[in-house]
């Protein structure tokens, strides 16, 4: 253990419903989980539309104060980290208002609506001495970051296919009500920035840039109910699924497939990776796994499929959680994240290539809008 | 049990290597697996390249004699079905010669190099009175059967997805030898024709047809050993994977992969269906089951994908073979699409709609080619 | 290939209804699968219960005659094989006869009611010049197989475990009726000598001689009505149900368990075995995957189970049927059992170890004897 | 939100090692899952064997201090609560200690070394108004409370079986070194007490009182390392695995098999309960599942288990954590448990029984005894 006295960060959060919540949980386990940590936190405040609601999770999370204004975190000088978990229309401003001031970001995805967006935030953080990051938690599943692991290795060979789906059933229902994401003015698009991007990033993550991609999309329910039980009825403008193809820019090649229409799937992104010596297969629903093909030595005959639990000692965040065979949860690629960014801040890792940062953010904007312009011409897009 | 003397068909084949081996299986389990059948087989003549194979597969699965002329078969009037196992370019001549005399046909996959001579094929039989079926047995496989009849009964509501893949580890090996497959002249295309044509088929057969497509296709090994361990190379001229999406005429929209460079994948044909009111998953390495998801009644919570063993009295062909539980093979396919045919040459069923007959072998090349041109063009392509 | 002629071995079979069927289709289906056989088959009569049904299966399955009385094909001088498929309770008296007259024999398990019962059939062949085998098929599965070869090489290490059971919903609805199974006059024990039977007879198989065995059983329905929709009932009088331990000679330990009152079960016959250097598992209803654990090699983290799709070249019975991922099914089990049993006949092969021979259908009927003993008596019983 | 103010309960810990952990973890947590809480927790104190093991630990987990002598937490007035996370020889001293002091008790499972030892502490709790808990913690697996509501609610029928596995490899390197666990005077009992006893207890919480075993267990391993790398061999003088029977008040009946010798499992507890309407299924590698197996309505053909992701918001603790799909890991027991044990303290709930308190533990104790007698005489034993 290390004797010096850690640096103090104070935190701010924009938002409290929803995915902000899986941040708290992370501000709050990870000083124990990852003990003599390189900066001490200080859970100052967190800003939202409801009074009650930042006042509430401020008591709950254990932040001094909740306020309904965002600025008065941005400018807060207790606050060095501003976390912006606010839907996509307010990722701009707010965190570049907080880059200006000098504050790191850990911003969540998309990085902005469309790419031009995303350019400005890049753009405003780029020449700082800040630390930005964008939360694309899954590259902090272990599973996943042992996949990176085998693949950045050469173990797999070159890589040949990379096939990925994010599907679940939320939108099955046609009277699921409608919400700012399916509204091109705040979401920027729909599926296709909602969990498109998830994938693409993993994507970008495992196997490297991509080339073009093509594809179509389709708006399977163009009304939705404005709230729930409602008989007032809102435009969908955005798409609620895509299938399309991808190509990587060392020839690889893939499909992509999102949508909220698949019954009996509940957060079901897989990916499959196809080399030339091996391959593996990921699933969020059993994230703890990961199967693995790999070629057996001369004369074994038990070839397959490996069933992996992903808890070893010597896997990625082996031996920081529980025993062997002992699985984590979700939300616990957040605490990932958070002490990768910690460390960034403190000086001792960078956020690339492990974690994305704005520039990533900026680069999967490019790709959400490839996929959006294939879909609408029939064309197949170039993304560089 | 009837009493009326059944029909003598004499049956001739084209080709006595690969999947010859299971059509002749068929005809040999036919008549004491479905027993009483409306036709009675005699099994007459078998053609193929070597005069030594010929007789000897001849001898081994008795038919009367070999030969290496497909001629003769075709013009031995103790013949009234002909079957034609062989490669791809020689499809066309021998069963429109064979038409031309009256026989009936069953021909393997694809029909046709490309959609002109499948056209050609299609034309040549279709005004006559013979019975034409193309061998696309996995609409025979009990689970693919079953999930046809619940989606058109509307038990999963209405499609919005089709995804597949067929996949496998044949090319993976940059040693493994160049065949006629891996030649445009011969084949026609690539993994397109040999493997995307089944699960086009199957996309058919379950959802219905298509209304465009897009995609990309690569050649991965551009030049293969001309025999095993041979140092002269040959040009590997046709693709070797494709990735698509797809759209149905009722809007529904999926991906399709098919490569030989997936590691670990020996015969992984899958494919997920998702409507409205349900899923569907099925691969053919587990071809005794299906994966079915269906909303619970009200009150239960205890919803997820079920895991169907189609092996029961009441499923399709269940009670055909053994008692519940017991699993069957892939060769059973044939024996099923074989007693499909015969009760169409009886007249006591049609080809279509439960098998493919050469307009459906035709719809497919058609579709076929409008891959290889997305990808060529890297346009969407209308299939209409 | 060679050029003698072989040897014509005529063939008479006890029943027809039930696993009959398996039968007939392994002797129509030997010649062509395994061509060049060391023996031709000629299938001479079939004899059963029903006048009717006797000739029926005797025209389905391409033999000469019916008949009712198994006097007639014992007697046959045109039979040299005797396939007894009928009710344990006529295993040992035709199966005798038979031997006395020296044909070669395979009977259906158990061999008979009860060890002493079995001791006479053993005492009744093992000083002639007969082969007699009994039809523990599983031996003959590919994966059960493969399963022996490891763990015989010596990969698993010493076995410490070997956990079986063989469950199904057969008698889960009681209003299923009574059959000849549920009557110790005709069966001698339930689910026992049914089912127990062959998992123990996989244990001594895979693993080797048995020491000891405990455990409980229970009838679960004791009246079961005469016929289906009967309201006559008839007395159930063996076990519907069995639990206990095992401990092998070498001291590997597992439990068992059999019953027919597992709802959703359908063939369940699982094995999983330990070692000390690996494990597996096999599930009949998934009977061409076997599922491997063995240690990695230093330096690699991709530890698991396998699936191993038991269908390479390289695998049991690789190579006979189809390609690689291509399945076959639960009737193949037969065919390479009668053919295991020609071979034996032929002289080329001795009927143990690799199929059971009437000894081991004897020790097979100490192990029930003892079972049921252990659940009477409460207490654990040697078998040696 | 209710107004009151809630009472605050001090806590001590003894013990900072092994599962401590995650007792710490769940106090932490506690708060901001469930919040609002009918009581608020102080972290007093953690007594351990090492003062700078229980110094470090109080700093890193948030307790006022460390100190090496259990007394003091167990005297100290500002302590209500005393969880137990030390070996099983110091289960019964300190506990005694803090109940005569009006302490409410946690304490880990086994309760005691054996059946004798468990009653004195159940005696010792039974009339005084202390709530008393033991960790049983698998029962608060939202999978497994999901599966006793079935159960309860009789939507599995009659209960005809409990199987049950507990298996791990944790021994089965010979090298691996001795612990307090393979020292009957320590332990009380080997792979019994320590991983039978959680598969007992949720027999008991799933179907009900047991009313005899029988069994067999082994020493696989008579001697082990003093330490990592050690010379110095200690003596095991507890078995390292159990095979057994059960049978239950109500004629259900299973087996049990608990083993530390099974490569590849890695904390592999499963369950199958098999009713006369229905089967569920358990693996606590992949705890958010169960997998359930219930009768479709008439004309349904589509039968099979199901793999229910128990995350949805009606399932037990769903909507506690994160939205449907999102999986939780195996530390949630423990908060789950946790916040049980405060409603308890708090007067809202009583500990049984949803969770096992002193007199469910010391049942435990008795079946643990049982199974040993049963292995030792080789006789069945009855537990009532």
């Amino acid at each position: 253990m290390s004797t010096r006295t850690p640096l103090t960060v104070g935190v701010g959060v924009l938002g409290y419903a929803g995915v902000a919540r899986a941040h708290f949980n992370a501000l709050r386990k990870l000083p124990y989980i990852f003990p003599d940590p390189p900066v001490r936190l200080h859970l100052v405040g967190i800003a939202g539309r409801s009074p009650a609601g930042a006042d509430g999770a401020a008591r709950r999370y254990g932040f001094d104060y909740g306020t309904t204004d965002w600025r008065r975190l941005v400018e807060d000088p207790q606050i060095q980290l501003f976390i912006n978990c606010s839907p996509n229309d307010t990722h701009a401003e707010p965190s570049l208002a907080a880059a200006e001031l000098g504050k790191h970001l850990l911003c969540e995805k998309p990085l902005a609506r469309d790419a031009r967006e995303a350019k400005r935030m890049w753009d405003g953080v780029r020449r700082r001495r800040i630390v930005h990051q964008v939360s694309y938690n899954y590259r902090f599943v272990p599973a996943v970051r042992f996949a990176r692991e085998m693949i950045q290795a050469g173990e797999l060979g070159e890589i040949i296919h990379f096939r990925t789906q994010y599907t679940d059933e939320s939108l099955s229902d046609p009277s699921t009500p409608h919400t700012w994401r399916q509204e091109k003015r705040r979401a920027g698009s729909g599926a296709v920035g909602d969990i498109a991007s998830h994938v693409l990033d993993l994507g970008r993550f495992l196997i490297g840039e991509l080339k073009q991609v093509s594809g179509m999309s389709r708006i399977v329910t163009p009304r939705r109910p404005a709230k729930a039980g409602s008989r007032t009825m809102k435009v969908v403008d955005v798409e609620d699924l895509y299938v399309g193809a991808l190509e990587f820019a060392d020839r690889g090649m893939g499909t992509l497939e999102v949508s909220m229409f698949c019954p009996g799937r509940k957060n079901f992104l897989t990916f499959e990776v196809n080399g030339t010596q091996g391959s593996l297969c990921f699933n969020l629903e059993r994230l703890n796994e990961l199967e693995v093909y790999r070629p057996e030595p001369k004369g074994r005959r038990d070839r397959g499929f490996k069933t992996v639990l992903v808890t070893d000692r010597d896997h990625p965040y082996g031996g920081r959680w529980w025993p062997t065979g002992h699985i984590i949860g979700w939300e616990h690629t957040f605490v990932h994240q958070l002490h990768h960014l910690i460390r960034a801040i403190a000086g001792e890792e960078t956020v690339r290539p492990l974690a994305a940062d704005f520039q990533d953010g900026y680069i999967n904007t490019v790709l959400c809008d490839a996929l959006v312009e294939a879909a609408r011409t029939g064309r197949r897009v170039n993304v560089k």
